[in-house]
């Protein structure tokens, strides 16, 4: 049995610093800038992976997210260096999960997303089965 | 066995228009954007209730979100005006959940939120036992 | 000699609700909160008056702001019911001018924008003169 | 006769990549998204110079903007990367005024920003003259 990191798909680490931006008028990062702060390291993903914004508008293929799970474990603070982690951990048919966890500079973690996520028709409206440069850019090594 | 809008806790609906600013680059609503709605919804039910910003501040005490799952079903588009129906569903010991469903203007379900979630001492940094005035806040009936 | 309110343009009036979603940090309304609700108004306006989002989609024409002057005089504080007047000033040749006055519930101005403005073509990436569908839009008075 | 920039003040650089979250449903970063994107630039610029959030609180003294000025040149598209220049062109009384232009890769400018802005005593609500610590953040050289 093997951990999805050394699964069949690469994670993916994407470094950020917690700026003012991000806190409420409480002096936290709020929830809705998690999904944010997620969905952002999620196109650095894809776009590193060479299916960014522009290959979705030539294809007509994009991510659509179906379910997200969020847990919250530890406060991150203003001016914080956290870096998210994200790997698919499966993808067996017209769905996949991928967890995106987000780091502390200790290494403790902060906030851990689970995203159901597939691949949307953009014009048919509807999922369809990955194809092998999608599959590509969530990570999928190469075979 | 009752249904939970039957149960201790009293629903709360805010309407709302889905706005261009709600749209991202794919003119759809996207998934942090539907955090922020229901926060601004947990924000009308709670201020309604005599619970806001300003008894936050006054208490120290404060909601924390610890966990949330949401279920994207159906798309809703620029213009459409939607409901959002607030139930807190139980709140047996240091957490409570609450459910909120954004409904369509024909009644059918875009979008289902689940959020456990506690009362928090802002000085302190931990959960602590919901106040009456904070079960009142969240739809407690009177007893 | 009248006063723009009296001129070829009507003005319109948006209200609004301040809410902690639009706080920062400090518990103020920060700066790019107020153009974010100047936009909402202004798309409140040319939706009213026939050209929202479908028509510019449709037409391939849609608005462009060319520079922006804010002045920010009085505080608007959490859940204040404030209005913003819009009212386009003049619009002369390709560029007009729409002017935005935030207003507390006292009447007392809280912030004036000034907008310099045109009619975009999408696809040819140019300035283009007003159409008679889009001076309506923005409150020309019919003939 | 010298500019600004080899005056009084030293300007201050922040590079930055356009991301699909600057983008609205156009595809085009609007204008309220130049406005955090100059607002991050200010906060690199003070907290770089030893006045950030923290030393706001410590002090109960923080920047206000008065009055802002945006001139918008050329485009900026998807994943480009850019830099932020400010620069504080005086600081005569209780008033200064800050200079921020965003360049594009080839060097040409896409967005000029000016900004009347003073410091503001928290409790007090009112504006209060520049401190040495305060000047230093603003890019103030050491005399």
């Amino acid at each position: 049995m093997t951990r999805p990191e050394e699964g069949a798909f690469r994670p993916f680490e994407y470094p950020l610093l917690i700026r003012e931006s991000h806190l409420d008028t409480f002096g936290h990062v709020n929830n809705a800038k998690y999904l944010e702060i997620f969905e952002e390291a999620r196109w650095e993903l894809i776009t590193a992976n060479g299916f960014g914004k522009k290959e979705i508008e030539a294809t007509g293929l994009g991510p659509v997210i179906v379910k997200v799970t969020l847990e919250f474990k530890r406060e991150v603070r203003n001016r914080e260096r956290v870096t998210v982690r994200s790997v698919c951990l499966d993808y067996p048919g017209l769905l996949g999960r991928i967890e995106q966890c987000m780091l502390r500079e200790d290494g403790q973690l902060a906030c851990r997303g689970e995203f159901l996520f597939g691949l949307w028709d953009l014009s048919r409206r509807r999922l369809v089965s990955p194809t092998p440069q999608w599959l590509k850019a969530v990570g999928h090594r190469e075979p």
